[in-house]
């Protein structure tokens, strides 16, 4: 396929690469343009524009920071909205606003006859390298057929989750559902560390019933050492947050768990722990029960 | 091994059974003592009082509500630290407070020259007629070696946590983890109905990935339906959150999720909802977004 590739970040770089080794045509953009330069080695075109980007492809990918980055590609100055052609599709890979990706839809159509599937993944920048993301789908049935060709290349699930805005929705329900599971995990492990039982063994114990989850097993260990290295950065994971607390607002949902670990996510930043694991959540628990540094220094 | 059993319910029944068929003389008290009689057909002896189940036991075990249950059947009128051998072994398997244990253990060292062992289970009423039960056990190594022939009938996971008490406290660590972890998979579902997304898709997505737990998995379903068949009873589990909460308090450790859980769940056990599985937490989330009957009346 003749594809357009906007967004070459930790995510984007391995994402384009893996469609370039496909054998896919891939013109690549990012707004540092020298991230363009390892994927031109690698095969990929390069085009000083999005819009350049996205004239005469069949499909265009973005994969940016936040909504308004995806706002400004799509429809800002030399964006993919002034080039892209009538009857091509954008999947945009974003973690953005489900609200704002269904006005985004209607506007792009509007504008160019072009479609528009949300497809924002999990699994990091490993499942980005590996072809192992888990991509959760918004949009036309017919679309998604359209562009499983490239999908298929970087996920291995797919899942059609609903109409546009769905994958978003979708991918918000992942990040207050890790919030509060990782905090859970965080207040049962900072429990047994304070009564100084073998909480490794606990922990093992608990891993294979009703309160085990991905979390315990693989991030429980980080809050027992109070170590917590990426991972998937306690920065994104709060934007990421802040979109499912708005979303959720607008529907009129209260969600206490989630926008109560979105507010220590904000100190964490504030103190300097921003690029840690998300599961430094536990550092905030850990610190509020007196044990601030490791477990060692508790011993 | 000459075993006495206290505490016939849904859990001391079938696992006083699984000792008879193991080939253990069991001598079995329950305070109503009707329930006596279905072990006495299958070749339990029984006896009238704890005391009497304690005479010239090995082992007794103790499978009682809560702690004030346990004091009374160990240290009451007709208890059994008036009748337990010198060097006998108590086996505490019900869920009660870590400080009360120590309290028990060392109450009854001094009377009786008894030892004692915490050995709370988890894995309900199914992992008790199977004998598949977890079993987190605090006390002293080399007691728990001399339990262990009739532990293992019991459990297929024996965990040594820790001293006399650790094993509650690990007990404690569950039902921590389990509120939170329930409470994030039910606001994670709620923003995905409350959306109108397609969430059956969203949840078998997100099960593999970073947000996957035993609750997603295996309660999740409960919340999209809005129906919440026993499981563990909301009761029980607020029983024994309040010892989690209790000994938080007693260390110093704050639980904000925990508590936030304990609060919904006497609000459920209020409006006639103690009865059914602890993921009815969900029915408070669907509730407070505006979802309050089935999936069925909101489409």
């Amino acid at each position: 396929m003749n594809i357009g590739f906007i967004g070459l970040g930790t995510m984007g770089a391995p994402m384009a690469r893996r469609l370039v080794d496909a054998g896919h045509r891939v013109t690549v953009h990012n707004r540092t343009r020298a991230r363009e330069e390892p994927l031109a080695d690698h095969g990929a075109l390069r085009a000083a524009t999005p819009a350049e980007a996205a004239a005469g492809a069949e499909l265009v990918v973005t994969m940016v920071a936040d909504t308004p980055d995806v706002e400004e590609v799509v429809f800002g100055e030399h964006g993919v909205a002034g080039a892209i052609a009538a009857g091509a599709l954008l999947v945009d890979m974003s973690t953005i606003a489900p609200g704002a990706t269904r006005a985004f839809a209607e506007r792009l159509s509007a504008a160019a006859g072009a479609a528009w599937l949300d497809a924002p993944v999990s699994g990091g920048s490993e499942g980005a390298v590996r072809g192992t993301l888990s991509i959760m789908v918004g949009g036309d049935a017919a679309d998604l057929e359209r562009a499983r060709p490239a999908l298929s290349v970087l996920g291995s699930t797919i899942t059609h989750v609903g109409p546009t805005g769905a994958g978003q929705v979708a991918k918000a329900m992942n990040q207050v559902i890790i919030a509060g599971t990782y905090a859970a995990v965080a207040e049962g492990l900072v429990l047994g560390l304070k009564a100084g039982i073998d909480v490794e063994a606990a922990m093992a114990a608990l891993a294979g019933g009703a309160a085990g989850s991905w979390g315990l097993v693989n991030r429980g260990p980080n809050v027992v050492r109070d170590e917590y290295p990426l991972g998937f950065r306690v920065r994104l994971h709060r934007k990421d947050l802040g979109i499912a607390l708005d979303a959720a607002r607008q529907l009129g949902v209260p969600l206490p768990l989630a926008a109560l670990v979105e507010q220590w996510e904000t100190g964490l930043i504030t103190r300097g722990h921003g690029d840690e694991d998300v599961s430094a959540i536990g550092r905030v628990v850990r610190e509020q029960a007196g044990l601030g540094g490791s477990q060692a220094d508790e011993a």
